[in-house]
């Protein structure tokens, strides 16, 4: 069946039935421009919803949007040694500011237009930022910075998915300076908990939330907070990080404050972001063969209502169709009205059913005469397709009824394949049987002996990486010393790896 | 006393008022990037409210928001023959996609990582989008089109001014396609009405709609529709504008659609914008020497409390204009919940009421312990700096009745501005002299000859360009023939001209 949608089945490729996705719900599409996608209209919506909820978040705890420039001085990499390794590399360099024509009717870059100074455009901002911050510090008065950003930013992808990575993506990066360490690290757990909560909460996908091993942590933090989602193949998705960056950009620009006892310290800084990736998160969770499953929370449309009349019964239906669905838009649900279409285009309902599936719609209220003259409605639910016939008075009840349920049963079952998927490993064999298969191996917690070098030779021998040291233990036992799955080196603690996204 | 804000008084020098605002009421200020800006919190606060506002008018009429891609590959822009006059000249133009190390501690674009076509940052986004509706329309049943992003773009400006002109910037560009040159006719002109609505009932800046002249429409459009507004130093800014693109862009990117009756014909377009040059618009009309004058609909702070107390009442008075504060935000004025701040900081209350002047809050509140003991509060008026003593339990009344009379009597006064600096003026002399100082000199209404050759004239000798062809004449005998206020030649009807920024 799936394949009449266009879609290939997971269980055939689910790489393929990603891509097949994506297009067929109609999220977005590969552009012309080499990694970058086009967000059409249905996806940009959902980032929409998933932005509002964020920001509102962000904004509830005393942040502020402001907005930088979108290009940085080249030199301005220069100045901290391990962010120009993990940022200069591959990004767009603006060296021109204008065309010019080349005499045979094409258009050449002028070569007197050539800048003095290369721009880079943003792959982070974290140096134009600070560069800016050295103004706007002087006094502990001045602390905190709290501010935030929703900005475009570019890094040269040489292996681009659409949502997962991209070369051009949106996301939102927060940029915030305190007086004191402690402070830095209150903030950057205070953000980790709000991308949690907005996961767990909204999108229904639970995480481990953890600090990075240094070989994965951002360039030029002093640690790095993740969490970290399972996909149905079972690999990892780094959904959001929080860092706290210490010092470092203080000093590579200079930033120091006076403290309320008149001495000059340099600022601590974090900073973190979630992106478009999380709409790729979001696919890899919940979606199945028939198309997009969605959060109602985060779901552009909640309600489909496909009206079922053949020409004589049109008015009537179409208009039974329109009062229900301004009774729902008049209800709200977790804080929103409801979030309703009504599909009277001219085509067929078996044809619009699967539509509405393909694009996530949660519920789908079928209304023909039958229907209207025994006062009734058929409701189904999209992650079940359970349907159920209710009296037209209760249909209001019933929705929200459903999209409660239906918001838990996704959070519920996708915690129950995080858990079923997540294993303790003690010897080596079993930990390269578990990453053997094609597909991801799931989330194998291991003794790990803290080295860069096992890091590595274990992701050389089985695509594995570290994803996190959890905050919390997933289970107490994690927390006690052993020995290092690889080399048998005594291990800290038990570390979370997968193959990842 | 402006000077002691760090303010120019505007009479002293209109310019630097309004460079001295911008900064001062710390909504933006230039960054180390070539003529781009930083938004610092509260002037994007300003434009997330704008933004909102235009965006519910948007999607009430049917449009739907997306993205593409920010880059645009240079070819694209030969396609146009008008548009790439009118846009490839100055812009950003990305050669490489990766820095190396110079050898001496630097780096270098890579020279074995340049791109074999540049890419251009987009400087509006015509030919990238419809680029993408080739695929996306097949027939009739594809359109009408109607959709628009939020994004920034880059245009290389020489005389960049904050939030006026400056290379990076932000806007929304619609764009949409459809079947007909009537419908795309009425969609322009419908977007031209939400422009003059917003700008009116929300900035409270009074407009006049017009037509471009040939010699200043947009390049690639059939004909250019636009809001001018007039600021206090009698100049005109074009606010917005809305393109009917006639089958320009759908010729040079082959987008055709199967009508009804099964023939091919090309698509019809329109693209409409407006920016944050919007936020200059508002400034540059209603502010004063002691700073921002912001409408209530789109003011980030409404009321500011000044909770007036000594260490000893300190816990009293704070704990009243908290309570207060409580009582203003959970009412709702336009439609939205009052946006309210209390300012505890510890600076004087001289320094307070100056300083949200300066940002432009509507009210101020000043509550201290005599007033709690009399039961009342004083409220204060931005514009007008009169003052009230009101009844605590009367306070919330008040303020709405405030924000209705402050929204009402800011556009009155501006409609004044415009209206007794519009005059009609019918020989070279007079109108010589009406350009003839350092301001603007205001809107002048005038007969022209229709060819582009005066037009280049009156401009090279008096500044003056012509704002538009009014849609509706501003006075009924303004569409009445006559002749050319500079070669004598027969008019078809007065057209308004203006020096403008």
């Amino acid at each position: 069946m799936s394949k009449d949608l266009g879609i290939t089945p997971r269980g055939e490729n689910y790489a393929e039935w990603y891509n097949d996705l994506v297009k067929r719900a109609d999220l977005a599409e590969n552009s012309v421009v080499r990694g970058c996608m086009v967000i059409k209209p249905h996806g940009f919506a959902l980032w929409e919803l998933m932005r509002d909820a964020l920001d509102g978040m962000f904004k509830a705890s005393g942040h502020v949007n402001a907005c930088f420039p979108l290009l940085i001085p080249k030199s301005f990499f220069e100045r901290e040694a391990e962010h120009v390794e993990g940022f200069a590399k591959e990004c767009a360099i603006v060296t021109h500011h204008r065309l010019t024509a080349d005499g045979q009717g094409g258009l050449i870059p002028d070569p007197e237009a050539m800048l003095e100074e290369p721009y880079v455009i943003r792959p982070t901002s974290e140096t134009i930022i600070w560069h800016s911050y050295k103004n706007w510090i002087q006094s502990y008065r001045d602390l905190p910075i709290l501010i935030n950003q929703w900005a475009n930013v570019m890094r040269w992808e040489l292996r681009p998915r659409l949502f997962l990575r991209t070369a051009e993506f949106f996301w939102q990066e927060g940029h915030t300076a305190h007086a004191t360490y402690e402070e830095a690290e209150e903030e950057a757990l205070l953000i980790l908990g709000i991308y949690r909560r907005f996961c767990e909460e909204w999108m229904c996908v639970p995480v481990v939330a953890g600090i990075k091993s240094e070989g994965e942590k951002f360039a030029g933090a002093d640690h790095t907070y993740t969490i970290e989602t399972m996909t149905q193949d079972l690999r990892a998705i780094q959904a959001g990080t929080s860092h706290h960056l210490g010092q470092n950009f203080a000093k590579a620009f200079d930033v120091k404050y006076q403290s309320a006892e008149g001495k000059e310290e340099f600022v601590w800084a974090t900073s973190w972001g979630v992106s478009t990736r999380l709409i790729g998160t979001l696919i890899m969770a919940h979606s199945d063969d028939k198309g997009l499953v969605c959060p109602p929370r985060i779901a552009p449309v909640q309600v489909a209502i496909i009206p079922i009349a053949r020409a004589d019964d049109r008015e009537r239906v179409f208009a039974a169709a329109d009062q229900l669905a301004e009774a729902l838009r008049s209800s709200s649900w977790s804080g929103l009205p409801l979030r309703v279409k009504v599909d009277k285009s001219d085509k067929s309902p078996g044809f619009k059913f699967n539509e509405w599936e393909l694009k996530g719609s949660c519920l789908r209220i079928e209304l023909g005469p039958r229907d209207l003259d025994a006062n009734q409605a058929v409701i189904a639910r999209r992650d079940s397709s359970e349907k159920s016939t209710v009296a037209l008075d209760q249909v209001v009840a019933q929705v929200l009824a459903s999209l409660d349920s239906l918001q838990n049963s996704l959070f519920d079952r996708a915690t129950v394949l995080l858990e079923s998927n997540t294993k303790r490993v003690d010897n080596w064999e079993d930990f390269k049987a578990a990453f053997g298969g094609e597909g991801g191996g799931g989330f194998v917690v291991a003794h790990w002996d803290g080295t860069a070098e096992t890091e590595a030779r274990i992701n050389e021998e089985t695509r594995a990486t570290i994803r996190c040291i959890p905050i919390v233990p997933l289970d107490p036992a994690d927390a006690e010393p052993g020995q290092c799955v690889l080399t048998g080196r005594p291990s800290k603690q038990r570390v979370v790896f997968a193959k990842a996204y």
